[in-house]
């Protein structure tokens, strides 16, 4: 904005935003609303909340007096003001009243009056307790690892006949290596002694890829993974351990060997499955069937989830791995692509047979409208690995811009949904971090040090924290053999990984909720700082990304307590002496420091 | 905004906002997406839309070069730029770019860079046929009257034993003056003749008050309206006279008398009912049961309706008046207050029993998340309603205003949503329509004119057309007795209304889509141009709400072609000679001008 007259700018009503019933609005619990109000960055300097309940408006009586809002955060276009608040008869009717010291608004549903009597209440209307967003309680203190079980661990090799590579050897897109359920059991050792209390594994039931992302029959297991005898034995295991076990739902498509699909190539129109999919053309003698594929692959024919028998197949399966086998959670793939009213109808038969199972849904952009507490209790945070990766990995943000990119993405979902989104750095899908770190050590430490102080459930891919490497054009280089031999395991790097493992795990500052507030960030320096908070509990991060050493001050309220340097465990050593608040952080560096630890 | 170098002032970045999956992006139908920009008022000249199939770009590709959006609508402070597109694969992704001609921004999930590569995608993953918007065909066509059973006409005063007061007299909270089925039945042809296509009526359940919205027994017909037989009777006569037929639902609560909730009085916590109800304390001897209400009316017990056996009997409820009685739609009363997911089960429930049954829910505010296709078809459109009388009833506020506020909420939902919405100038919760405009009849024939001529599906309160007055403190002055003798009828005011609703039936432009262009305002004037369009018919409709004649001129691609005056079915003749496009309209009046009629 440039002007001379700077003070006699308007108030940028434009960029004021609110509805409810999405992130703007909506139920924390069943007892609290949560508002939020968009405004132009540094533009409002108060905002008040007109409230009441809709019945006693009626009656032209308030419930009580106008409550002010905070500026909870900020991004680089925006301001968040927030409020939490309970209805005494769970309805609420608001309009906010919005001022930057030289003029005054209402706002409501009916844009800017001059007051509330010229405009129409914002609405919530009741907070039914069953719309609640519910994701499963212990979701948020989970700590997860990703499992290409073809790559894990090969625990019995005897047992195969499709191994057409030798561990270790880079993989092709049709290689087999042999990993199965022996191997996972024969290492859940080594994931207790990281820390892993999850884990998330790519598809196992039967399918001619290495990937198996084209499922032939989603009733069967794998026959190179294991029998159903190892698999109940493998999440046993696991529930003794306290790891709980996610399945991959590969629902949007079958795969080519898919016998209903067969069938339909065998008979077309008649055949009792040609409406399973979605069929361009059955084909004839001469010409080939034509279907809608996933992306543009042949071999993976969409599946039409609106059909009846195909939703009740599907349910069936969805429910049959958790009943007979006791899994905890499912990982829906391309679930956008799949219609809102198959997951409505998923997470009620999930729901009904375990009333705890995390649903996590492939979705790569904004998924509010898979959020509302209907279908879905998770995506897969991709957002926030691109923020890190960009910012940390590739250089390519500066520490302002990260700051600004997490804090909206945390802003365009409810608190509620943020705490327990599926947060990851690299998955079977994208390269590995540590490659797309260029190999820098230093940076995948910081990488990792956001994921694991970043509010959501933190997910590992396996093999990440030993160094894995892997890059190109092919999928394949993402999927390579998990290393086991120690010496070839970057030890040092594993170690790191698995204290950060512990910090977040005794830290309720990091896993109550999900505030993010962003302290300090310094472009030129390559700083950024942010607090954590829950009760009595701070926690500070700072992460200097920059060559040159940094100092940088606590919060004046910590001044003169003690802190905790949660790294060390020890008390933290200020660089001027216990009252000084002065830290110094050498480059490529971070601290975690706490305040009010138990 | 005020600044001598308006030349050197930025796109306002913060004004511009998109989201998919809901009004800025939607599915029109199966094939076709709609998407929307909201950005400041004047301030982008160009907005294109880069585009193109999520595979495809994946692979670097782009599907096709960029799309220009165009200016579809302005309000006070944002203008809507505009486009639908069919995606080749249902599959969609897409960035803004947007200028101003002295800047241009690429604007994504990410917010605005300078290149697409620096961004994230919007997303539209997948046009699944299941999840598109669906109310039924015939909504759009339907020109509604609403019916208050109790005050519309008694056919059977000898059958009656409550009648407590002479037809005619001015009502009173609880009086009774007979209304019947049987009084409906004979008024069939003056609803025909008026050119009604539907009833809504108001409560008939049984229930102790003249309005019955607190009901007993819901699977009864309330024995002063009339027995199953004679209700029979009605809807196939309505049916055989093209009429539809909606009742009205109250399953946000029950009557003091509702059997179950009597249980609940008399055995406590011990009744088998005790979760029907959202019981605060079941009470004792000394101190009387508390239970959450409707508003604050104890004799209205909220209803639980996420117990599954209420759930269960409120369903069959729903399906029993439809399956036994082949009635065509169910208004919702208090529908935002009752959980989301009861009215999911309620829309599967009762489009499986009939599959163009109307679904319209009593929602006064913005109910964007009630209208996704999931749950509702339609709302009462109040704040329409609001917006009219405002401007023409009361006078307080003026045409420019009048077209933001309408403009606004056209563009808060999807085009097929606002093209079936519920439109009324007043209810039995409501004023009555003469009396709010002062007894101006030039007035009410302005609102009139309003309601016919605008997008969605009209409602006219019963008695409105002929003249019926009532306003007060008590909900009871709304609801008088229609007058039948007809030289107390307003007849003028009756052939008006017939008029309007003859021309809005055989007007495709002014039915078939949502769109509504206004071509002028002039505050000082009170004057309001609007244009409806649909394949080569354009209807203009001018109103000049003030005292003084104003002149008018018609679009320029108007010049030279034949106009026909829909008042008078007969060519319009201009002022000025016939190559004029110059129109006189005196104070108080309008025109509905239309081109390509057929």
């Amino acid at each position: 904005m440039i002007s001379i007259f700077e003070e006699e700018i308007n108030l940028i009503k434009e960029a004021i935003f609110h509805r409810p019933k999405n992130n703007f609005a909506y139920a924390y619990d069943a007892n609290t609303l949560h508002i939020r109000l968009q405004a132009k960055k540094n533009d409002l300097t108060r905002v008040e909340l007109i409230h009441g309940d809709p019945y006693r408006w009626a009656e032209g009586r308030m419930l009580s007096d106008k409550l002010p809002m905070v500026k909870a955060a900020a991004d680089e276009l925006y301001d968040y003001w927030f409020i939490a608040i309970e209805p005494e008869n769970k309805r609420f009717v608001y309009q906010f009243e919005v001022s930057d010291d030289r003029e005054t608004w209402v706002f409501g549903e009916m844009g800017f009056t001059a007051d509330i009597e010229q405009n129409r209440f914002f609405r919530f209307p009741y907070l039914n307790a069953v719309d609640v967003f519910d994701a499963p309680a212990w979701v948020k203190d989970t700590v997860w690892y990703q499992i290409f079980p073809e790559r894990f661990a090969n625990g019995n090799p005897a047992r195969k006949t499709n191994t057409n590579a030798v561990w270790g050897d880079v993989p092709g897109p049709d290689s087999f290596f042999g990993g199965d359920f022996e191997g996972i059991l024969e290492h859940l050792d080594y994931l207790s002694d990281l820390g892993i209390t999850g884990i998330y594994m790519t598809p196992i039931f039967e399918a001619p890829t290495n990937h198996k992302y084209d499922t032939i029959d989603y009733m069967k297991l794998d026959p190179q993974f294991g029998d159903e005898e190892t698999f109940r034995k493998l999440v046993k295991a696991c529930h003794d351990r306290g790891i709980r076990v996610m399945l991959d739902a590969v629902f949007n498509h079958a795969g080519y060997g898919f016998g209903p699909f067969q069938d339909v190539l065998k008979h077309g129109a008649a055949s009792r499955y040609a409406d399973w999919f979605h069929m361009l053309s059955y084909g004839n003698g001469e010409e080939a069937p034509r279907y809608e594929t996933f992306a543009f692959t042949p071999y993976m024919p969409k599946l039409n989830t609106s059909h009846p028998e195909v939703k009740q197949y599907l349910l069936d399966v969805a429910k049959h791995w958790i009943e007979e086998f006791d899994i905890d959670g499912w990982r829906l793939d391309v679930a956008n692509e799949v219609d809102h009213r198959f997951w409505r109808e998923f997470r009620n038969a999930v729901r009904g047979v375990k009333d705890d199972v995390y649903m996590v849904a492939e979705i790569w952009n904004d998924a509010m409208p898979w959020l509302q507490g209907d279908q879905f209790d998770s995506v897969m945070n991709y957002p926030f690995g691109e923020a890190v990766i960009d910012f940390i990995a590739k250089d390519k943000i500066e520490a302002t811009r990260f700051a600004s990119l997490v804090t909206s993405h945390l802003q365009i979902y409810p608190e509620n949904v943020s705490r327990v989104l599926f947060n990851l750095l690299g998955s079977h899908d994208t390269p590995r971090i540590l490659t797309v770190c260029g190999e820098d050590l230093n940076k995948l430490k910081l990488a990792f040090l956001l994921l694991y102080t970043y509010p959501g459930s933190p997910c590992i891919y396996y093999g990440d924290e030993i160094g894995l490497t892997g890059d190109g054009d092919d999928f394949a280089y993402y999927r390579a053999c998990m290393e086991w031999e120690p010496e070839k395991q970057n030890q040092e790097l594993l170690a790191f990984v698995k204290r950060l493992i512990a910090i977040r795990k005794a830290s309720p500052a990091l896993t109550d909720n999900a505030r993010m507030e962003f302290l300090k960030t310094d472009d030129a320096k390559g700083l950024v700082i942010y607090r954590r908070r829950s009760g009595n509990e701070e926690i500070l991060v700072a992460l200097n990304k920059g060559d040159q050493p940094v100092e940088f001050e606590l919060p004046a309220s910590w001044s003169g307590k003690s802190v905790v340097d949660l790294w060390t465990g020890q008390q933290a050593e200020q660089d001027k002496g216990p009252q000084s608040t002065s830290f110094k952080l050498d480059g490529k560096q971070f601290r975690i420091l706490g305040l009010g630890i138990k």
